[in-house]
Order: structure tokens, then C-alpha cells, then sequence
């Protein structure tokens, strides 16, 4: 069937959909929900189906993210769609089969292409969570995603990456790490996620201090300028592919170890990362548990970097508390600029980190610089206020100007003592219920940490909400959340 | 915020959408697919968000599917949503372990109250398939299910009803079963669903006869007319649960056996059965493969269908090859036909079966009643007629005048044998990428079954099909289907 294209201005927010009257529906035999085909310019593109007697009979209404693919005045041939070979690649693998090369790159490709149902993509991630990817489908979805997306041409002979497996609150090195490596000559295009399952990503927590999402060129300019970049990686769509995944891990908050590993190295890869530290931290309730568990993702790590030819350091680090005081993009960005601006109220334990991590990617490099010395000289502030003001934010920004919620709750000890423990998930649980990392001053602020002593009647931590709604709820978590003995 | 609702005549074909303005989205910090809340008459209830400018500022456009739910000319207060405690369950039971009482309420309500993303729905799925539902998980599950969802009260002492696991292509047994028992006086109310694996379900096959949705006043009325019906299970909404997860499950044709018997004692729940046959065949390409997984199956149903309070005979059977010759809705339709009128071209497996389970169901209930003698003699094809009419089919309608996909290609052996294997799976799979069941005339007629002999040249099946594109497609998948010695 051939029908004439209107625009709809509408937004599905990432599927692509197009709307149809009934009756033009009903004559192809389809559904509202169906997937369908359409042909255009000799590529064939699988789009959902929504019907509506508002589009006339012989046209077919396009969403927004359908019309920047399927940008015609010409008519648009419709067909109804057979199952992608993908999505027989997905039920193998959620049949606990391993697959293919092909395979992985058909499903890659229909992502990329946005053939694949939500749905789908569902089954997919549920797949790799619950039946282990192997090395080999590591690597072969890490150089799928990477073929298909942009990749950043530096022409460099060393170009400096870190990453940290997460599951920590706060522990915000890379906004640290990047100017005092920057600053001692390496080139580090550094490239973050927002938040997956935790309050706030690196990219969350810059953008408080700067823009974050620009293009390829754009990127290019920023490194040209400064050495260095702190961008959002979906924002310049290095691995839209990727990028998807991410999506639909979100709800459930998956993080199946080969997806991740695949996400990673693909990310690096399209940045031309020759030397990477990675950085896995461990505690009962980081995404790491056990040193055993961190040693064979290490050995994952090491294998599937050689194949890339990217050189890794890999270290296994404390997990067992937040590193830092402030959960949540605002409060992060806070004692970051404490750090750099070598501010008393100035987290020692996430400078400590950012420090040694920083001295490891010099001695990967083989670099002479000392990172204390760049951080203590100011030498690293200044390479970050070139960066922020390189990236349209304001590099004059004051730690006390950075906005937090303000609707607050104190959280006091009940009796005094020291904390032995410290339940991660919970406070990731209340920043989270508080609104963090969507609203950027919502979050919780740690006023003690492991083994520091408290009196009773002293103050734990603070929420901080942007809204009401959002106090009240994070307030009924909080319970069993300190260990004071 | 409160908004002022705007009907949109769109239907997404199931989840509930709601449209905004951009800068009321901004406002609210929600974004385009993300999961927002609206109170309506005190009841909470969740919706996805597309934005768009062509709706005014201070306006929300309805989906007709939220339309439905919220039929109000009064503003509208719209909220950020937290995330439903049913998710918390789905991830708890993706990560493998059991679900109390609560967890699976709290899924089959918001599955019901349409509370759920279908990304999160596809996850408990993949939950169920991947990380097995405990007896107690799946005895929750159905009385969740039937608790959520309509009851047809009947008011009679035995009602009788059959079940097969399917896997086997025709077995079309219901269609012939039903009006046997029925004429024997037995009260038979039953529903069938539509194909979720298969190229036909009984439903599917029964539309090509008469309608099949009906509500459970419908029902009702066409029991007391003929003391049977056979009607789609989802038209009636008896288990609104239990359709939302089948249409997930679709697109990957995913049978988990914890949702299968959870769905099947469900919808046999709410239509009061007291006595419930149930049939596993089994073979290499059923969907029950080996005699003990049938035995374990068998097992379970005993166990949780006496907690129900339903009397169950199970039954195992052979599923080494399809019963009955047609594969696809149409050609299903005419084999039923062709055996209740007593028709030479009849396929006499299928005959066999079904009066091999009436009787069964003759002795379960404990009635006099010879199921050959009911066919022979006319009566079961007088029942037939009767609910064909009540149900407004024509009940005159000939085996000879039921359409078929008018694009055919014969398949033809290749060498003189016998036909010792048949791989059920790829005529499954050739009948439904020909077009069943969504196309009715579309689907596989098999002219030779096991142990016939066949000679070089003799038609081994026909495909059918309603357009030319789909043949094609079915025609390359014409392989490795017979072994012949």
C-alpha cells in the first residue's frame, strides 16, 4: 500500500511510530502494535503501528523520531513485516545457546536501526542477565556496537581512558583525574555515562558544572583546546547501539557483567583509547562482592582489551563505603570543586583515590608527573576550568553557588558510638526516591563515614529533595542504614 | 499539575499514553517515555508520556486507551511516579529467587491496571522462562489472575472442560470434543485462545466458523441455548492478566511452564470447570519432548488443579507428527468439517483423538455416553450447527466453500520411500511465515504422514498463502522437513 506522508509532531520518546487510519489498516490486514515495514530510499526501516481516525484514509501520519528518519513528501510504501532474524538470535541465546558472530551482529544492527520491539530488546538484556555472555560474544558485540557507531579520529600515538565498574556512590575521580592527567600533556577524551542503577553518572555530575552533550566535531574542538574533554557518550552517539541497551536495562536496572564489559570497551574503542585504568571497587553492597568475583572480571577485562589492543591496568579497590560526601549530581559537583579548590570542607578520601588513580595512568603512560603535585600546584584546576569553560559552562562557579533541593531532612544517631557499617543500596535508594540523578539537587550528604565516632543526636546524613513528594518518600527509607556500635 | 484533558482518537494498541506539552513536561522534569502518574477518582494510575507542541500549554491529550480509563471532563493532576513495588518483585525474580504471596499480587494487579511497562513485563517474563516459577509462585498466580478478572457463573453441578498443552500442529480436537460432550448432556464452556506459538490456535480456527468474542452475558446466553460455546478467551476478559502477558510472550513465542499452567488452570478457574481433561502429547518437536518432562508436568497440574478444586485426568500422547492434515486456520476448519460430516476426505488421526478424549471425559464425569456412537449418528454435527448459530456463524457453511489463500505451491518428493521423520517445528514455521494465523487461508496441508509410503514426485504438502511475498518467504524455508528411506 502507498500512502502520503504528514507530519505529526508528536514524540514517542525513542520508538519509531507511525499512525494509520483504521480502515487502511484493516485492508493490510494489521494492528494497532503491529510491527510493520517500509521501504524507503531501497532500505527497509521496521516501524509500530498506531491506528487513529483523525489521519485520513491514503496517508500515513509520522512521530517525530519516524519523520527524522523518514524525512519524504513522497509516498511511503507500507507492507506488513515478517520477524527479524534477530529476534531468532534472541530466544537462542535466552535458550542458553551462544551465538553467533552474525547473529550478534544482526541483533547490533536492528538496534542500531531501530528494528527491534522494546520488547525484545527486553528479552535480550533479561538473556545476557541471566545466561552468561562468553568471551566470544563479548567480543563480538563490543566490535558490533563499535562498527556501527561514530568513532572519534584523534590521530594520537597515546591517548589516556579510565573507568570504574561502579556500584559506589559518589566516587566521582573522573572529573578529578581527567584535568591533572590533561594537564601533565596526556590526551584523555573522556566519555560517561549518566546513571544506570546509581544517584548520579560522571555525565549527570558535570552537567551540573557545563554542558555535556556535543557531537564528534564538536568533541574534536573541545580535546584541540584542552587536552581533554568530560562528555556525555550517548550525547555524541559513539555506540547508539549501546545507547539502547542502557535504555531498556534502566527500569529493572540490569547490569548483566558481558553487556557491561561489551559497553565499556566499546565506548573506549570509539574514542581510540590505547591505554585504559579500570577500576573495580568491592563491598558487600557495590556491584562487586567478592575479590573473586572482582579477579575473574578482571581476567574478562584483560582478555577481550588485548584483542581491542588497548593496553589496561586493572585495580581492585575499597567498595565498602561511599567515597566522597555528597550523593547525587549537585552535591557531587560540590565536593569536587572543594577538591580542586583545595577547600577544607574537602572530601580526603575521594582525593586520596583520584590522586593514586591519576599516578597509575602515568605510570601505564610511562609519564613522569606527580598527581599530588599537579593537584596541590592548582595546575589541575586550571586544565578543568579550560575544560568547563570549553564545554559553555561557567568556570567561575563557586562551591557554595551550586543549587541544592531545598527540602531538606536531617537524619540523626540515636545513640552514640562508631559506625561499623554502612549500607550502600539504601542511601543509593534514598538519593534515588529523593529525585537524584533527574533532579540535580536532590541527594543525600554524608556527614560521617566509616569509623569516625558520633554522639547521639548528631547528624548522619541530609536529604535533599526538590520536592516535597519526594522528601516524604525517601524519609520512609530510612531505616537500617548505619551500623553503630 | 493540573491539565485539561483533550481526547486524541489514537490507539496505541495497549499501553496507556498521554501527551503533554514540552514545556509543561520541562516543568514537571518528565520527559518523553518516561512513566507519570495520575490520580483520578482517588485511584492511582500509571501512564507513558509523548510530548508534543501541537498540544496547547496546559493541556493533556488522551490515548483512546487512557481515554477509557479516564473518562472526565475535569482537570487532570498529573505526577512524577515512583517506581511500582511490582518492579522491585520482577527484579527479585529475575535474580532467581521466590516471590511471596504479596510480590505476585502486587504484579497481576498492575499488570491489570495496566500499571507496568512493557519492557518490565517482558522481564518477568523472561523471569518465568529463565528462572523457574516454584508450585506455590504458580498457585498464587492463578488465583492472582482470577481474582483480577471476570467470572462466568454458571450454576451447574459438572462442567466440563479439556486442555491441551499443544505443540502440535492441527490437534484440533476442542472443536470436535465440545459439541460430543455437549450432546451428551455435559455442560461444556469453553475457551480457547488464539496461536501463541503455532500457525492456528482454536480460536483462531473457530473464527473461520462463526464469531468468537463474546462477553460473559454472551456466553452465557449461548450455554443456555446449546449447553456449550467456543469462544476466545481474551474477547471475554475473563483473565485480563494472563492476555497482557500472553501479548508479550508473542513476540518470542516464550512458554514458560509456570505461566503456561498458571494461565491454563486459571482460565478454567474462572469458568467454574469442575472436571478438566488434560492432554501433553509429546515428541522430538512438541512441545513436551520426553516422557519424564511430561510426567513432571502431569504432576504439577494434579498438585495445584486440587488446590483448585478441579477434578483433572492427564492424558500423554503422541505428538510425533501433526494430527489432522490441514495446518492453519482455514485448512483446520475443513478437516473439523469434513469429520463431524462424516466426509471420506476426513483425516481419520484427528477423528481418533477426539472421540478417544471424549470418552475420557465421559468417564471422569461419570456419564453414559459413547462419543463414536454421538458422531456417527449426526448428533455431534447437529450440536455443531446449533453453537455455530448462537455463536452467528453459518451453520450450513461446506467444507468446499471455506476460502484459501489463493497463492499455493506444491512441495514434491524427491525419491520413492517412506516417510519416517517429520519436523513439526519447520511446518510450524513455513505455515505461520506463509501467513497463519493472521491470514486465515494462509498455512501448510500435508498429504502424507508417517509410515506412508510416497513415490518421486508425489505432492508431500501444499502451501497456501494471501499475498505472493509471503509464499516466498515460506518457500525458502522448504527444507530438511521429511526424512524419507
Amino acid at each position: 500500500m502507498q500512502l502520503t506522508p504528514k507530519k505529526l509532531n508528536m514524540s514517542s520518546g525513542g520508538p519509531l511510530i507511525v499512525v494509520l487510519n483504521e480502515k487502511d489498516a484493516n485492508e493490510l490486514k494489521i494492528h494497532a502494535y503491529d510491527r510493520v515495514k517500509i521501504i524507503h530510499k531501497k532500505k527497509t526501516i521496521y516501524v509500530l503501528l498506531d491506528t487513529s481516525s483523525d489521519i485520513p484514509k491514503g496517508k500515513i501520519g509520522l512521530f517525530n523520531e519516524t519523520y527524522k528518519k523518514i524525512n519524504t513528501k513522497n509516498k511511503i510504501k507500507i507492507f506488513p513485516s515478517e520477524t527479524p532474524k534477530s529476534v531468532r538470535a534472541i530466544r537462542k541465546k535466552l535458550d542458553g545457546e551462544e551465538l553467533t558472530k552474525q547473529e550478534i551482529n544482526s541483533i547490533i544492527n536492528d538496534l542500531t536501526s531501530n528494528n527491534l520491539l522494546e520488547v525484545e530488546i527486553a528479552y535480550f538484556v533479561a538473556a545476557c542477565y541471566n545466561q552468561n555472555l562468553t568471551d566470544k560474544e563479548v567480543m563480538y558485540l563490543t566490535k558490533a556496537t563499535v562498527k556501527e557507531g561514530n568513532k572519534l579520529k584523534l590521530n594520537k600515538k597515546i591517548i589516556a581512558d579510565k573507568h570504574c565498574i561502579g556500584g559506589v556512590p559518589n566516587n566521582r575521580t573522573t572529573i578529578l583525574i581527567t584535568p591533572i592527567v590533561a594537564a601533565a600533556g596526556i590526551t584523555m577524551p573522556k566519555t560517561s555515562s549518566r546513571s544506570i542503577t546509581s544517584p548520579s553518572g560522571t555525565a549527570d555530575t558535570m552537567e551540573v558544572l557545563s554542558d555535556i552533550s556535543f557531537n564528534t566535531n564538536q568533541m574534536k574542538k573541545i580535546i584541540k583546546k584542552t587536552n581533554a574533554c568530560m562528555v556525555w557518550n550517548e550525547g555524541m552517539e559513539i555506540t547508539g547501539a549501546d545507547s539502547k541497551l542502557i535504555k531498556i536495562r534502566h527500569p529493572l536496572r540490569l547490569d548483566p557483567p558481558g553487556l557491561m564489559i561489551a559497553s565499556i570497551l566499546a565506548k573506549k574503542s570509539a574514542v581510540g583509547a590505547t591505554h585504559l585504568l579500570l577500576d573495580i571497587p568491592i563491598g558487600k553492597y557495590a556491584k562487586v562482592k567478592t575479590k573473586k568475583e572482582a579477579k575473574i572480571l578482571k581476567k574478562r577485562f584483560e582478555k577481550i582489551s588485548k584483542i581491542l589492543k588497548i593496553k589496561i591496568k586493572v585495580i581492585i579497590t575499597d567498595g565498602k563505603q561511599p567515597i566522597g560526601n555528597g550523593i547525587g549530581p549537585s552535591l557531587e559537583a560540590r565536593d569536587i570543586l572543594r577538591i580542586l579548590k583545595r577547600d577544607e570542607k574537602a572530601p580526603k578520601d575521594l582525593e586520596k583515590k583520584a590522586i593514586m588513580m591519576a599516578d597509575k595512568i602515568f605510570k601505564l603512560t610511562k609519564t613522569k608527573a606527580s598527581a599530588k603535585e599537579i593537584l596541590e600546584s592548582g595546575k589541575a584546576y586550571e586544565k578543568f576550568k579550560e575544560i568547563v569553560k570549553a564545554q559553555k559552562g561557567n568556570q567561575n562557579i563557586k562551591s557554595k553557588n551550586i543549587n541544592l533541593g531545598k527540602y531538606c531532612h536531617n537524619y540523626k544517631s540515636i545513640k552514640n558510638g562508631k559506625i561499623k557499617e554502612m549500607n550502600n543500596k539504601k542511601i543509593t535508594t534514598i538519593a534515588r526516591i529523593a529525585g537524584a540523578p533527574n533532579n540535580k539537587g536532590a541527594g543525600v550528604y554524608l556527614h560521617k563515614k566509616l569509623n569516625e565516632k558520633i554522639k547521639k543526636g548528631e547528624s548522619l546524613l541530609t536529604i535533599y529533595a526538590e520536592n516535597k513528594e519526594k522528601l516524604d518518600y525517601a524519609k520512609k527509607e530510612l531505616k537500617q542504614i548505619f551500623e553503630i556500635n
